[in-house]
């Protein structure tokens, strides 16, 4: 066997193990009794150790300093393969244990922690998290000689760096601001009605499996369940989506939805030939967020994919009032803007402002520059620069309301506005090409996903990111199509 | 460490595979969609292999020298280990391998072949089976020094052999034919109607759940949900139960759950103190098998129970004809006697005839005393010999009718009747201290399931078979129990 065909091998049998831990997340998440859950986190830690150790193998070294690429797919194959040993090989045993075991018991008191709006017993926990956490991107920094903070970036955004997001995002500050006080303006006396009624379970679920068929999700490859955070979860050929139901309100589940089918989407897409490599898994974060992005905002929020929504909606709940189920009602409902305290359930424009604020902190928090107990203040300071809300002594709905930071997942928050501008500027591609609405309006949306499938889907990790975003539109990515995007649908 | 110490991690960790690879199969044969299989079945072949190399670990045999177990508990559970370490060491790996390869493809062939009574077909691979499991056995015989048939029956029996199998066996040919035919005899001109009507999933569904609920299920530790075939899988402190619903056709499929109910309750009764270790493990598939015919045959067609299941079905159904929704109906359709060919749709009289044959044959075939050219006829004689019926040529409802063989589990079939044997044993003992009757009349079960977990479910495999039946009833098997069971009941 060549050492290429080892190494296939051996990242074969990790992606088999992590075929485990993910269904056994999945089933964990949406149909574990609650008395499974101590036998679960022990075979899970069981398997995460095992992948572990198989991506730290010391064979691995040997195997890479032989393999020769003979061809642009093997080289992009390898490329992977190293970038995922290096980045687990890269940390100390005993650090990825201390971190796991300081998240694991921050994030866990966090949950009762942040409903009491307790800062200052959420802050012991959280210094150790944040100590190991710098000591991480110390060490991941020194291997890549970066600074820290682009240590940790590159976890999820391969290639970004912070000077590169500072770039387009301070593009984004310097017309976001004003763009959501006039949007604000112009829908104060719009009339939007939310559904009111009861909307059981059964029937939400059917009308959210009659939306997937729309977004041609594939049935064969992946399922629909519940759990109480929505995720998108599975391996590429048998992807679990799930959302939450609440029996009064069915418009945010619905949206929800259109969003996990974006992400399952991507994941059915990805290069069959690859199956179990790195090359064949999603390029990244931003890249997954943009496909999650480009369904819900992108096809989700358009027009007439809300005549679609509006139509679907009346036919499962049938009316008793017809103006709550109007296209009308159904478009300033999907696209209401307001200044609000929490990132999850914020509109698409005021999303960025809530995610620059986190990168701004984090940034500065992972370089040394804060202190962990200088947070809640720049918070505040910041809220009320962007959003002109005060987060004083509101440690629950302020630096408290997110999970990510609980365990440690600094760098991880600019990856959903990274999306959200990748999205924009796909779609500005695609149009060229294609007309859009006509074809949403058909009802048959295989254009649009063919392009996704050919530009995004197909190419996994083949390519960077810059290349993947220049070959399929032209040029890098570049924040004015997002911006044209919000003008055109918002003001 | 000391030696105990290390190998109660080593298996530790191999449960939390085993952990891993039983929720996968249940995730399969349950919820997974058909375009998962390939990625799946890879996943769990990984999982088996790692789990086989952690049980095979060369690092075992030192700590077996060394270890010293300083109380019975220890002992027991040093003993167990041992047994599952040797069971699977004593085999060269390229065996497991082939039998597993023929196993896989005679099973998959099968499942068409079957429906084309194709005995031809099947004989071509059946032949590799049957050889690699001979070979198995003389492997096993030897490192136990017994016949190949009893190192067979060793692996799901442990202490049973052919001659003190044979003493029960032929202490049942001695009296069922008869008894047999009385029964059949005496229900010839009763009056039975299966309720006719279309009985929805979700209702059937509910119906089951109320049955669970009195069997006091464990839902904190459990579910029920639906495979083809149904099972009893998962972990002691995640039970996952299945069913198949027919919708126009109750009766059947709400015993199954009241079976499967009772494997699943042992599962959930196991010692918690021994959780993740070979002995805290069911005794036996015999003592597994004496569980859900416990909860079946023992208690659910029971008069008492069945006048439970009538009303529940009443309720659940409404009824349009209170003569099939009532008790007297209920129990004729629940102990109807009837010679017939396959043995997975057999009454409780009939049964042990199918597993007898069945036993003679295999046992005859491991022990290389008859070829496998021979079972076609030699299961047409037996039938007539015990059931008066021919299977000349039908072998589709012969020798091919059940999937045991297929795959070379040979020594699996006589754990259904040492069950069943088992059950009835319990219940005469059980009796003497409680009056099951107006305990079941009574709607809370609590003193019968209380008797099962303090003299079998909390035993695990503490105990060896025959210790556990003899603390439980005072005598190790005695078939006469079973004989007066099926006398008191059907007479
Ligand atoms: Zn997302
Ligand atoms: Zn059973």
């Amino acid at each position: 066997m060549s050492s290429f065909d080892k190494l296939t091998h051996h990242f074969q049998s990790i992606s088999n193990l992590q075929h485990a831990y993910s269904m056994l997340s999945w089933d964990n998440a949406s149909v574990m009794p609650s008395g499974g859950a101590e036998a679960r986190s022990n075979a899970i830690a069981e398997l995460s150790t095992l992948i572990h150790q198989k991506m730290t193998s010391p064979a691995l070294e040997e195997l890479f300093s032989e393999v020769e690429a003979n061809d642009t797919i093997n080289s992009a194959s390898v490329r992977e393969m190293k970038r995922q040993w290096s980045q687990a090989t890269v940390l100390p045993e005993d650090l990825v244990r201390a971190k796991s075991i300081a998240g694991t018991k921050c994030e866990h008191a966090w949950r009762t922690q942040r409903g009491d709006n307790d800062w200052a017993g959420f802050e012991k926990n959280w210094a150790e998290v944040v100590k190991l956490s710098q000591e991480e991107a110390q060490i991941r920094a020194q291997a890549k000689n970066t600074s820290p903070y682009d240590a940790m970036l590159d976890l999820y955004e391969p290639g970004t760096t912070s000077e590169s997001l500072e770039l387009v995002f301070n593009d984004v500050k310097s017309w976001l601001p004003l763009l959501i006080d006039q949007v604000i303006e112009k829908q104060a006396f719009e009339l939007v009605t939310l559904p009111q009624g009861h909307y059981p379970r059964e029937k939400q679920k059917a009308l959210g499996l009659d939306v997937m068929k729309l977004l041609q999700f594939d049935f064969e490859h992946g399922r629909l369940d519940e759990s109480v955070h929505p995720f998108c979860g599975g391996v590429p050929s048998d992807v679990r989506i799930t959302t939450r139901y609440d029996e009064s309100e069915f418009i945010q589940s619905l949206m929800g939805i259109v969003h996990e089918t974006g992400h399952a989407r991507y994941e059915q897409g990805l290069p069959k030939s690859l199956a179990g490599l790195p090359a064949g898994e999603a390029r990244s974060m931003g890249i997954h967020e943009s496909q999650s992005l480009f369904f819900e905002m992108q096809i989700g929020r358009s027009n007439p994919f809300i005549a679609h929504l509006a139509r679907l909606a009346e036919q499962h709940f049938g009316s008793s009032n017809s103006q709550q189920f109007s296209q009308d009602n159904f478009q300033k409902l999907y696209t209401r803007v307001k200044k609000d305290f929490i990132r999850v359930d914020a509109d698409e424009l005021t999303y960025p402002a809530h995610v620059i604020l986190r990168y701004e902190i984090e940034r500065d928090l992972i370089n040394g520059k804060i202190k962990y107990t200088d947070v809640p203040e720049l918070w505040n300071q910041k809220m009320q620069q962007y959003m002109g809300l005060s987060t004083e002594g509101n440690f629950k709905n302020g630096c408290m309301q997110d999970i990510h930071w609980t365990d440690g997942a600094f760098g991880y928050f600019p990856s959903y506005t990274l999306g959200a501008m990748y999205a924009a500027q796909f779609m500005a591609a695609m149009r060229k090409n294609i007309d859009v609405d006509s074809v949403i309006v058909s009802g048959d949306l295989t254009p649009i996903f063919s392009w996704l499938s050919d530009n995004i889907w197909s190419k996994g990790s083949l390519l960077t990111t810059d290349e993947l975003v220049k070959q399929a539109t032209g040029e890098t990515l570049n924040p004015a199509h997002f911006k044209d995007h919000l003008r055109n649908r918002y003001l």
